[in-house]
């Protein structure tokens, strides 16, 4: 899907604003730097719109959350987001296994009959490509809420960036994407949407069997964003700005004492930037130690708050009337 | 259940009005056609109402959504209807898989707890009969959302036969059904409904092994309704105004070759009325062909979004204050 | 959890008013009498509240419903409760086998990131304790909806208190527990309720071999409240105010006639106080006889939607501002 599928030019708006209306949500790279400005700045204004108690006027607009794996998480934190937008949700949390009509038939059917009974669904889907398949079918907007293991979870992406942007400027950024980072789809997201911004430098620190792969190599190459590919974290903990760590997957070649090796724990603190900022997708298991909770820069709970935002002011991009 | 179960008398209302309250609906033919008309009517007013964005005065009404066995699409449809309406709902997908405490329990008992919690409740039971008990035990209107193999569906052949009344007059309507018809649960309930309108003629086309049931065939003769047996669709194709595909069955006597002298496909098209409805229940297999979906005549995706319609007026006369 | 953990002192409330905000909801014992009192005055509210067809200012707070295994009929009431005041819902019926994510990490962190999204949790935990160590992460305030087969549930305990308050003074009542008492969680937290109350006397009836445990009579004994051990049911319901029934349990040394014994059925009742009352959680199966469902001092229906002015009460007890 080209990036003329996922906007629509808008005759009306003025000179100086954005001219694309979002219409889907599918993969982290279709934002521009202007969509992303406009998307954190929104994102602020729900901050404050949920600190004061306040909603917004969407009590008739419907959202579907159609989730064909479950993610209990991902789904409560948009369907939390509409209900603070003061919207209304109709959910499935695990279409795959409970309705053989719909595993049996294709998504583009489900899509646009989900699609008459509501203003904007959220899926989840099972195969890479399943939410882009969907938003074509779809006459209302589509957000991908993850799709397949190789696919995207833009909004993961969108809310990691939004967390960094919140306290530091994005150009001229370094940051550390550790763990195993060939499958890791937050991973993958994330260098994308960096890839946006001027001068940053990105540290892949990953068992060598688990690097990066070669497209987002190619895809940083091709947009002239300088990374390093490591696989000693001490090489790299003292020197970035931001610390993003992810899952560490046990491997043969892997033994439990090296998983140890990129983790994050108490005596790893001492070797960061005092003003360094440790983020994580959640949820965590070894690679990211308790004992890091309690540390000024561990940022991954208020990371998931700011999910909440994100999705709040995404709805309000696609739920816009034109 | 007789009909007086389902209805009471109202002696508020004035002459000239409908007579009866509806208090559940259990099975199709429980309507009359007076009720009928009262429910389209309603029906076009909520067309209007979902398009002017509006909602009615209903945020103090609890729907619960009851399925023992999940169907997605028939739960969203009634759980978006109750939110346009502007109610609340509770819901449980799966409770036979979910809750051995409901699944050890009568229906009985389950339904008289959910109705002190909720105005009225949509129930999806696996065995036949089991809306009808429910609707029996219930202090509050219980809507049958399917009800076993063999059960009724009837709120799908109210948005069935609503879609034809948007378009053609009912009296004198020609219907060809097709598909594995004996275990056909809407093609049933469609055919008690279309018995209730005057010289309406129905071609029930089906593989022999598969044809529609004798007890459906004697109601039909009771109600002077005229029908034929076909297997053959080409020699029905052309005549009807309506044509209601549905399922068919791989059948050990019928070739997968048959399956397809069954089909709806671009090569039927031509052979149709011009102003023919192609009607279909969905979910769909090879039996309705993605290339019938461009052309005019198809309304399946606007007949789901009919359910919408059709079951939010079905809950405002439920919840009606008497 | 000390009581200090789960209430906190409000300094700002006039002498005479409770001086403590309730903050989570874990166990029964955790509530003091004049606690008890301050939450049936609200309940009646609430009945009152539900009644007229009003509700309260909550449109923009949400409660998460986080139910590790499934319980249909316990989401649903406190999902109806939330609604009845106007709030929002969002919700997972079965955590722990959709959601591979929440099962693989500690129930702190997922209450950490739910409650970045949500203004009340409601928790049913498959261990003991777990909704425990929930309350500990938590920032908002956490429901125990059930945790563990040895584990408490105590808004059941609270329901059933309440029910018996509308009939009775509490003060001086006899109460006979019958069933698998030494698995029985809901008879075990009521026990500890009645504890509470002056000149309560408690007669356990049981099979010697699923008697009540030693430490529930340790706290009878502590609190000096007088109890017997019967195994007869005879020798104690014509003296009873309230019969609270519970399920019985096959057991190898039980014969399915001796079942039978500790069941209520019509046969029953003319050996009851004229006045007695009727309890039973539900559901049932065997052991509370669909006979007794006529018979005016049968409660339990009633009981149950009980349930639903108790879990508003404490939910506006718990969601009130400081």
């Amino acid at each position: 899907m080209d990036r003329e599928a996922l906007t629509q030019t808008n005759p009306r708006k003025e000179a100086g604003k954005p001219t694309e209306k979002l219409r889907h949500v599918i993969e982290s790279q279709q934002f521009t730097v202007p969509m992303l400005m406009e998307l954190f700045d929104r994102s602020r204004g729900m901050e404050r719109l949920v600190a004061r108690g306040g909603s917004l006027e969407y009590q008739n607009r419907i959202m579907a959350t159609l989730f064909y794996t479950p993610s209990t998480r991902t789904r409560l934190s948009f369907e939390a987001a509409m209900h603070r937008l003061g919207g209304r949700v109709i959910s499935t949390e695990h279409a795959r296994a409970f309705s053989s009509e719909i595993e049996g038939e294709d998504v583009e059917d489900t899509i646009k009959i989900i699609g008459s009974y509501s203003d904007v669904i959220v899926i989840r889907h099972h195969e890479e490509g399943g939410a882009k398949r969907a938003a074509h079918a779809s006459s209302v907007p589509v957000i991908n809420a993850g799709d397949g293991e190789g696919g995207q979870h833009p909004t993961q992406a969108l809310l990691d960036l939004y967390t960094i942007y919140r306290e530091r400027p994005l150009d001229g950024l370094s940051v550390a994407i550790i763990g195993a980072l060939d499958k890791g789809r937050t991973a993958r997201s994330l260098a994308y949407l960096l890839a946006k911004f001027e001068r940053v430098k990105i540290f892949f620190v990953s068992p060598p069997e688990q690097q990066m792969k070669q497209d987002i190599l190619d895809y940083l190459n091709e947009h002239a964003v300088l990374y390093e590919m490591e696989s000693d974290i001490d090489r790299v903990i003292g020197e970035v700005d931001v610390v993003y760590q992810t899952r560490i997957r046990p491997h043969p070649h892997l033994e439990s004492a090296s998983v140890h090796q990129f983790a994050i724990h108490s005596a790893t603190l001492p070797k960061m930037k005092p003003d360094a900022l440790i983020l994580h997708p959640l949820p965590r298991t070894v690679e990211l130690d308790r004992s890091v909770d309690q540390d000024p820069r561990a940022l991954y709970f208020r990371q998931a708050m700011n999910g909440l935002f994100v999705r709040m002011a995404l709805l309000t991009m696609l739920l816009e009337k034109d």
